[in-house]
């Protein structure tokens, strides 16, 4: 640190990123990306922006506004691409919480919340989940706080049903409630229906789960057209080119391929069954899981052992060393071949081996 | 604006992008990109990277950052990768500047300094260029705020020298001095060289300019180790895959092609002095430019007048609506034949046709 770092900054834990190893040949089930390629769509629209990168992109980025809007039945105005979903978040933290209005989202849950709240000095509340690791909805009715909720949560991958998440958006009209649902499309319930319903509602999504684009950092939000032009205010006011032409253009592509993300979910969901079923045999137990990972524990082999041993085996899954879940790992789903990998090493480090 | 957006932002005035028309065939001059494409080397790097989107980023950016490391002359700890040099400058506004440390910059600039300034609620001093739009030394001098030049600066493209800069930082040893080089390689003296000696002094780059690579969104900070530390705090508390797979493989690219970009910024630089000549013969006045684009205003001829005619003729150049400058209009320099036909609309307009 240098002695000019401003002092509000001195005790700000940044947020640790999963481990992007350069090792080769490493089966990596630890940052939840998608084990298929993105669509030849968005592969052959990028390539074909890169050839004109001496333009600045649109930073209005309409084209892939529009198209986004189109699929998620919203108009234009009211969605914000961004340059990966954190981005969104950053502006959510930044437009929504001050010394005025605090925060509350769950103890356990995506580990960036605290960071932003810290980031930006704003008291937060993290509202322990239940022993099952469950949301529970009464502890988020009518606290007069800001709200994020992961839907479905993260590592846990259990996901709040459509009707919970209204009760909670409905009984908190003074403030706004960011659902966010970067894992939704493995069999959590959109809350984007309930945009145009309830003013105080923002929903984010990334396309670097499900479309197959962690690498690319395209992210979104949808919400009310009022909500969309704050946060349109702080991204004029940060960074106006956010998005690059050939995330952009990859982006437009992905969107007129929803056949291949469609088809992409249905494996991994297919491959996350047979993961759990298996595991269950082993010894294993679960959290009941809507998002493209499991999070799961041994019976008496500890978390961190089977961490340290998978990767012994060149298997990689990420291990959070936090109080209440350091039993479990959080495993990305992959291809059948990956996750078959995956199980007989967790047979072989059972068995001693 | 909804009814929730914190009140910090109420009197927040977005920075205004250069307008981006998706009309054809106009020779674009308005927002100092490069006329020429970017390297092979980039291009093909990116398309490499295209089909690997499903993997995210190497957050740390590492083979970029040792790469660009290399050619600066200085670590890699010394170097920081950003999304664009706003993302750099967003940052060195949040890790600088607070209620304790106020900012200068001069009053005519990057009109995006008192953006952030405002988006921090950051007393900031606007100090007034001379009459001839040149920075005054002296005005920097000890002053203890927080400092940000544009060298060369915009949209005037008049330079600081190095030793002048140099006096500037050694002036102001608890401060941080931000010296924004976006426009360096077209006559700039680069003040890279000084970041061993001072620890103070963070200089900001883009590939946007002589790298033809504003589509691409890369920008870069250098500066002590200390202070890429406390920019890399900022970085992982706010977006850590910043930069996207194929941006990062572009500018590997870009940099693995030095000589293509010196001979671009050769052939503008020749271009700049053409137009200049010709310019002057119409009557035009203008600042000594060491930047990609130019500042001219005519003796007789309104600087709305010729912005609006140059635009019916299907040529865009920037024109700033501002007490002091209205009568300029900044014009990118592009290639030898869009300045022909840029001068030949100008010869077009003086004669009233």
């Amino acid at each position: 640190m240098s002695r000019f770092f401003s002092s509000k900054f001195l005790s700000l834990t940044p947020y640790t990123p999963g481990e992007q190893p350069k090792i080769m040949n490493l089966v990596k089930l630890n940052t939840n990306e998608s084990p298929f390629p993105p669509s030849q769509k968005a592969v052959s629209a990028a390539v074909e922006a890169a050839e004109i990168l001496q333009l600045y992109s649109d930073p209005t980025a309409s084209t892939l506004t529009s198209k986004m809007a189109e699929i998620l039945g919203v108009t234009p105005e009211q969605v914000l691409m961004t340059n990966g979903s954190d981005e969104i978040l950053n502006f959510a933290f930044m437009a929504y919480c001050d010394k005025e209005t605090s925060v509350a989202f769950p103890d356990i849950t995506y580990g960036f919340y605290p960071v932003f709240a810290q980031l930006y000095n704003i008291d937060f509340e993290e509202i322990p989940l239940d022993e099952n690791f469950r949301i529970r909805v009464s502890d988020y009715l009518g606290i007069n706080k800001t709200i994020f909720i992961a839907n479905p949560n993260a590592p846990t991958g259990i996901a709040l049903s459509l009707a919970e998440i209204e009760e909670i958006v409905k009984s908190n009209p003074d403030n706004v409630v960011v659902i966010d649902e970067a894992y939704v499309d493995f069999g959590g319930e959109s809350a984007v229906c309930l945009v145009d319903k309830y003013e105080n509602l923002l929903v984010t999504g990334t396309f670097s789960k499900s479309r197959s684009m962690a690498g690319a950092r395209l992210g979104f939000g949808v919400a009310s057209k009022a909500i969309i032009q704050d946060l349109n205010t702080i991204k004029y006011s940060t960074n106006p080119y956010n998005i690059n032409r050939m995330t952009m253009a990859a982006g437009i592509g992905a969107l007129e391929d929803e056949e291949y993300t469609k088809a992409n979910c249905n494996i991994i969901c297919k491959n996350r069954e047979y993961t759990v079923a298996e595991l269950k045999k082993l010894g294993f137990e679960m959290t009941d899981s809507s998002a493209n990972f499991i999070f799961a524990k041994h019976r008496t082999v500890s978390g961190s052992e089977i961490y340290t041993k998978l990767r012994e085996k060149s298997i990689l899954v990420r291990h959070f060393n936090a109080p209440r879940i350091c039993e479990y790992n959080r495993i990305t789903i992959g291809t059948r071949e990956q996750m078959d990998k995956f199980l007989n090493a967790i047979r072989e480090i059972l068995e001693g081996k």
